[in-house]
């Protein structure tokens, strides 16, 4: 049998067996994790068991369109008393991403781990790691396959959601002919897709608008425009109240602009502190730049924090990246 | 037999019987029109054909990823003496579509039309149209299968450029799972999801950049914030040296505003002449809002234009929204 097809078994034999479970996803959740813990609460509805959905803190807002949002309690705001038995984490890397959430372990608790992170280091006494898979939305699906629960219109869109928003909406390399398979799948299930992009990825705050609107006016194209970069300073935050999360997907202005190779945002988080963000078009592997500088990350998407004031960090960044890039800055 | 696969044998054999075409979509083309007539001459060299690729303007820099995309000749730069006996039209909702290009059809001319618009009128001798096809390039998809045609990778990324392009991304409400089960094949032939979205749907132009920064400044919520609205002015437009497309997409900033229910830009396109685009969310249908001002559209995608000043319009438009979203303007 494929590896694959035990350890999915396995997994549906783990919620078969127990009766109570508590379901987790990683601290600050994002789609995947949300869409995935609250699928595992729909499966765990359709054999008939019981469950508590928890996290250690808040899950976003905008994700309130999914089913069974209003059970996923925030530990933070309401503690719980009761100690679980049986455990199912998704999407955690590794233990420490469960949170405070570990605290409503029983001493003898049996922890079913599904997760699709090459990192993780198999912390649960079941394990179900597909690190080829796209989401751990994507492996929910063979689970829910393998349990022979029925695929209604919300199991399918938390799914969806999953796989939607970890493939960064089918746009990321690990946008498989397997994701879209699936995706398929849950379209005959009933899922708008424009609607959960609508919630999941194109709403903006307004936050951001006031963000975004003020980093528009530092745009400025050097090295012969094959560079295009954007600063947010202490003081943008203060008085538009944004908070570090609105300046998020600035530097895609930048990465966006044609002709342009790289871009760049120099978000200041406090006085002194900068996080450069770059992104790259084909020519350059930024991942390499932001090595010299003591960062990291993948080739089209990498970054670092560096202390200095903003002119400072701009300089020397503005020099990496002239020798990757092979232009002068002021050119 | 099932009637489609008649007509899509129908236009196999049109390729298969003429040894000579000439191969054309609409004017001003999109994605689907040029991924699909790129897509055709593709299959074209495969059968052994010889083929003229022909638009009777310019096609967007940005598609000049797609393969062939050297051979798509512009007809208003470079004049053409042959008259053709075989002609395939994609895409193309009737024959005003294809242009001045019909003053290369040669008077027994032969027309395969592909197309998916519920509106074509079927103007060629074989008509294949298929309207609840997302794309002429998921037609396509049929006529290689039945062709018999290898997908090369370069075949398949001119048919997911046309899926891509007209589903927006994957999520107009045309995505169906038909639409994500060919673009999973696609996919396993080597396309690269993200490099094409990058280009097609991703990429901005300076002076978008340029606009978008000067509309910010103008955003205003109103109605008890479910309104966002954004004004562009000739001037604006004088100042930037932007081009009407590159306020394209403005509105959209307004809809995505969290709480919002209904964006709307205000872009004056000459003095007195206000072009109002607006977008909802799922309280209000701005197709009746656009009705009611001589407008149409979709029940989440519709507009007007309106003469007047653009205070003028901005008035008249607000209170007809008053009526549509319930509260008043300066609540
Ligand atoms: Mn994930
Ligand atoms: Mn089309």
């Amino acid at each position: 049998m494929n590896p694959n097809r035990q350890f999915v078994r396995e997994a549906a034999l783990f919620m078969r067996e127990h009766d109570r479970f508590l379901v987790l996803s990683h601290i600050n959740p994002d789609g995947d994790a949300t869409g995935s813990a609250l699928g595992v609460v729909l499966m765990l509805e359709q054999l008939g068991k019981q469950y508590v959905v928890v996290n250690e803190g808040e899950t976003p807002e905008k994700f309130a369109f999914l089913p069974r949002f209003d059970q996923l309690r925030n530990l933070r705001k309401q503690p719980l008393e009761e100690k679980f038995g049986a455990v199912i984490a998704v999407d955690c890397a590794d233990e420490s991403r469960m949170g405070d959430v570990r605290s409503l372990f029983d001493s003898g608790v049996r922890l079913l781990n599904i997760d699709h992170h090459p990192t993780n280091d198999g912390f649960g006494d079941v394990n179900l790691i597909r690190t080829d898979a796209a989401a751990t939305a994507e492996i929910l699906f063979d689970v829910a396959e393998e349990l022979g629960v029925s695929f209604t219109e919300e199991l399918a869109l938390c799914i969806y959601t999953g796989l939607l928003t970890d493939t960064g909406g089918f746009r990321y390399s690990n946008t498989s002919p397997r994701v879209m398979e699936i995706a398929a799948r849950l379209l005959s299930y009933g899922v708008k897709p424009g609607e959960v992009a609508e919630r999941c990825l194109e709403e903006i705050t307004f936050a951001h608008v006031k963000i975004l609107r003020r980093a528009l006016q530092t745009l400025e194209l050097s090295h012969q425009n094959l560079i295009a970069s954007i600063t947010v300073s202490v003081d943008d935050f203060l008085e538009t109240q944004a908070e570090r999360e609105d300046a998020g997907g600035l530097v895609n202005y930048c990465r966006n602009i044609e002709g342009v190779e790289v871009g760049v945002s120099f978000v200041e988080s406090e006085p002194g502190v900068v996080k450069v963000s770059m992104r790259a078009r084909d020519r350059v592997d930024v991942s390499l730049v932001a090595k010299q500088m003591g960062g990291g990350g993948h080739a089209k998407a990498a970054g670092c924090t560096i202390r200095g004031s903003l002119s400072e960090v701009k300089q020397k960044v503005s020099l990496v990246l002239e020798e990757a890039v092979g232009v002068k800055s002021d050119e």
